[in-house]
């Protein structure tokens, strides 16, 4: 996994998917039952280094991720956050800039603590010839939840805010953007390998909010990353980001950039990898969940079209609950048998 | 405006914004009680036509464009369609091909009856000079909704469809698809002078689907009307297409393309007006919200971009509920001031 930030075509591409510890896996599913909870098991060290773990026992993935959550950042910084069952994250929603004295940047070690500890039992767990990868959610997309609340189809909310009042919401991105600083930093202290920022929601901005609410934090994250860890590649995953991609991948510098299943492989091994990042993506999840020829076909057609670039096979978004764990099996094995027929 | 779509550069633009016509208009929300309900504003020529008008005595809009939904459309073939308050649009889902069997593409004109002759009224009604434009909604968009029974953030039912079940899938398309492209045949033939099909959905499909379920069938619709009503325009909204909305304008021949708020000025004004397509959009309506001084600058910079193309000016996606009318009035009076300034 390590050596496709290196300038060596990798055949086969390195393998892992978004979400590969979830509840498509029983093991999973009896653990966080165990567990009580989504955010026990984020917060409860043996609990996610068993969940990291679970999907690299079964499918011998190239990296494991570190099992995590976008909203451990704002809850670490003191806001509320929880679950409810089937209906997905709920925050006590932060509107305006009073709200933000909530937010406690120097309380995040009593969370963060338990996430570096997690880090260190799965690093000491995984193979060596294994990557960890850290995770964190990229500001934009943090803040939409911290200030809806909850997901929201639109980001309405957050992007409303950052018309009414600017200046404000800056004060709220550049809070988020100096702990995801720390916190990135931490985990790669603690053992990670590589990071992906997930920015789902890159979207839905237009250009010039798309440039100083996603491009210029993750400038800022990136440049300070890269100087105290020149050794640690970061990948961005601008969801949705479209024709932007070019310019985020030109303006961050990131080392590689997830492509969502909406990217046409033409502009992905042109434009995009003429940027110079590697490619990460992007077989659809519910070709995943439909198996078959289909997706093997797909999977050579992707495989195909990033020949010759560097390039990490994955889904252009998280694997779904009803994916059936033997089609996982079938596409490793098929990705992994494809290209070293052809090399 | 219609003179936009011959080969004159027309200045100022011509104006006007998806849902215009709504509740953000005290006089709409008003005959909406009257009317008892969403669909009876739809089905009630008298109604229909009012609030077709409404914006235009306001605002002086270069276009009306007919009250209408993507709904009434499986409505009109036999499904059940009903609008929970504050909830969105609900249907009785059909979600394999046995169910196909309840949709009636004969038994349409109860219900297309009584939108053609609203478009009578509503033409009649209009100064000549102001374009009314004809509503529909693409095939894969109605057939979101027709096959989740209501909005749903990914789509995820339809296009598990697809997956599992192209065939099956392409035969739902496929009656979507006639009977759009009879729908828009019989909006011509009452009175509409140009028509815009509404892909909200377009974003959520890989490359392969969307050429299959987007592009394919509207290149159907397209050449279908061109050959029957040659001397009417049609706009296509691929809304979030991105990179992929190129390849769109291409195929499909559309006359004119709607750009949702994310796609960057300077994409619009290159690769996508390069394939001849007049482009239409794309201020976000959050900022029409927001108003002042930003709005204004964010219009100039849209108007500056697109000088010297075949340009309608227009929201990236429909007004929302909380925008003030008279930021409605501002941007209708600078669009006008800015372009006549620089003429």
């Amino acid at each position: 996994m390590l050596k496709v930030f290196s300038n060596i075509h990798f055949t086969p591409p390195p393998i892992w998917l978004m979400r590969q510890a979830g509840r498509y896996l029983p093991e999973y599913r009896a653990l966080r039952k165990q567990a009580g909870g989504f955010l026990n098991l984020c917060y409860t060290p043996e609990f996610a280094t068993e969940v990291t773990l679970q999907p690299i026992r079964r499918f011998d993935f190239d990296a494991a991720i570190l099992f995590s959550d976008i909203l451990v950042l704002p809850n670490a910084l003191g806001q509320k956050v929880w679950f409810a069952e089937g209906e997905g994250p709920r925050l006590d929603p932060i509107t305006n800039t009073q709200a933000l004295s909530i937010l406690n940047q120097s309380a995040t070690g009593d969370i963060f603590s338990k996430v570096y500890e997690a880090i260190t039992r799965i690093r000491s767990a995984l193979a060596p010839e294994k990557a960890l990868i850290g995770f964190c959610g990229a500001p934009w997309t943090v803040a939409t939840y911290m200030v809806a609340g909850r997901g929201s189809p639109d980001q309405a909310a957050a992007r409303s805010w950052a018309y009414n009042d600017p200046a404000g919401f800056q004060k709220l991105i550049d809070i988020i953007t100096s702990t995801t600083i720390e916190h990135l930093s931490g985990q790669i202290k603690a053992g990670v390998n590589l990071v992906q920022l997930f920015d789902s929601w890159a979207g839905s901005l237009p250009e010039p909010e798309f440039n100083r609410w996603v491009v210029e934090p993750t400038i800022r994250i990136v440049t300070t990353i890269k100087n105290r860890h020149p050794e640690v590649p970061i990948i961005g995953f601008p969801r949705a980001a479209g024709v932007s991609a070019v310019h985020y991948c030109r303006q961050t510098k990131v080392d590689a950039v997830g492509c969502d299943t909406s990217m046409p492989l033409g502009f992905m091994s042109g434009e995009l990898a003429n940027t110079g990042v590697v490619l990460q993506g992007n077989l659809d999840p519910l070709l995943l969940v439909a198996g078959g020829n289909q997706m093997r076909q797909r999977i050579d057609e992707i495989l195909e079209a990033m020949q010759g670039k560097r390039f990490i096979f994955n889904l252009g978004h998280g694997i779904v609950p009803q994916t059936p764990p033997e089609h996982v099996a079938e596409l490793v094995a098929h990705v992994r048998s494809h290209t070293s027929n052809e090399a």
